[in-house]
């Protein structure tokens, strides 16, 4: 089971779709949302399914959008991967380094990446996606995380270098230009998933860039939930880029930023496969 | 005109203020949030108070909620009056340092300030809150962010310093606790304001802690937002928190920081006054 959103962008509408098939999700909810998290939708939409309450979709919109309607929050962590730290010249991190982006920068996992005007340094960077499904402050322990994870998806965590590291500092400015966060295509329950160890894929130009996994996270999923809950409330909703393994542009000897018609394509096992062209932003449209 | 949000947590009621009274804004709209900015809500308010059309409240709920729903996005500026980077050691900024907050950590502007349960270091910093009315990506110059503001409010922009600064060097890390945003009373609408000389203050239990004003922004409130709009797209209902002058605990030399039973007072020239008491946050509650 997994779930998605399909339509033109802003008006989305809510699909499950099984082996047997695509269906409607509307008979349970107008949307994927926090909610339906919150409200026990996963839940619910098995058991519509098992009743035969959903109606088949024989013809699905072309346009997939991201799977989750805007997150409440965008949390990341930063250098949560060995070999990623090793290739930016970061120490591996203690614990972890946490930073946000915009929650307006989600998009669909086939739309364009924007190329900000100025920016000659916009980087990729595949994560695994963890959607929060229930409320989770000061959790006791890390067992205590499992249960708040609604499900799992591909997060494209883009990122401008200049802007996040030589600008002042603070990363934030480099990881919420517009459009800075495909999301997609699918979301699937975390009672389907193993997050321990999944392989993460990126391709820039057909040419793999990232070969992952996440069994070399530094934190694993159910730490960095648990870690965060000590320092924010986490809510239905909510969305946590869990870092990056090594490959990107900045680690790369000769640096090879995106550009104007760069093709993007990142897959995650069981979780699906995005593809973005670059397109460079135009102002004032 | 100044507008509020009445009644218990979760269930405010949109409420406009004038010389003549409060009156109930809910034949506008259910709400002060992002679609009633976008579309026109001010002027439509002004519009219905005109011609007799919203009803006079003679019993306001007691709660006052923050001014504004949920925010979008909570983007802050950092380092922004130069009395206050000396005071914390840094150098003055070339350009603003941005950071961001989590949404969720509004509250109403006399409520309770969690301190978590392992801070020993929660500070304070009243600021200039500004609440965008309509969508800005890339403006074109200064002159052009004025437009895009629906008002101002009064911020307290709650930092856990140990969090903040020692734990990794993102500083959102030390933003975001539970409660860290009290918001209000009152939202202004821009027309009203002229935010170029504001005099903030704030203190604690009665001492006087803060005292600056806005002619000392080292970037301006039009240049924050021309700012900001070349790195993210700012949406209606977001908030942006300008900065804070000197006086937090941080900078004095027995590092005061809040603890159980403080009580923070603030406020702003035109924008109302705060009053939050500190309590440790109880885990499991």
């Amino acid at each position: 089971m997994k779930f998605q959103r399909r339509g033109p962008l802003g008006s989305e509408q809510p699909v499950v779709v099984t082996d047997d098939g695509a269906f409607d999700l509307r008979p349970l909810t107008a949307d994927v949302d926090a909610a339906f998290l919150a409200g026990g939708g996963l839940a619910a939409t098995q058991e519509a399914l098992g009743a035969g309450r959903l109606p088949r979709l024989d013809d699905l919109p072309e346009r997939v959008g991201a799977p989750l309607a805007r997150p409440g929050k965008i949390v990341c962590v930063g250098l949560n991967y060995r070999d990623h730290a090793a290739e930016t010249g970061a120490a591996i991190p203690e614990e972890p380094i946490l930073f946000m982006k915009d929650p307006s920068t989600v998009v669909g996992p086939y739309d364009d990446v924007l190329l900000p005007p100025t920016s000659r340094k916009t980087d990729w960077e595949v994560e695994l996606g963890v959607v929060i499904g229930a409320t989770a402050r000061y959790l006791p322990d890390v067992d205590a995380a499992r249960a708040v994870i609604a499900g799992y998806v591909v997060s494209h965590d883009v990122s401008e270098r200049e802007y996040q590291l030589e600008r002042g500092g603070q990363w934030d400015k480099g990881k919420s230009c517009e459009t800075f966060n495909p999301l997609g295509p699918d979301l699937v329950p975390a009672h389907e998933v193993d997050p321990s160890a999944l392989g993460l894929r990126l391709w820039v130009n057909g040419e793999q860039r990232q070969d992952g996994t996440t069994s070399d996270l530094i934190f694993g999923v159910d730490h960095v939930v648990w870690y965060l809950s000590q320092f924010m409330v986490l809510r239905p909703g909510d969305l946590i880029n869990t870092g990056t393994p090594a490959g990107v542009a900045l680690g790369l000897p000769d640096q090879p930023y995106l550009t104007d018609g760069d093709v993007v394509e990142l897959e995650i096992d069981g979780l699906g496969r995005q593809r973005s062209t670059c397109v460079r932003a135009e102002v004032g449209a």
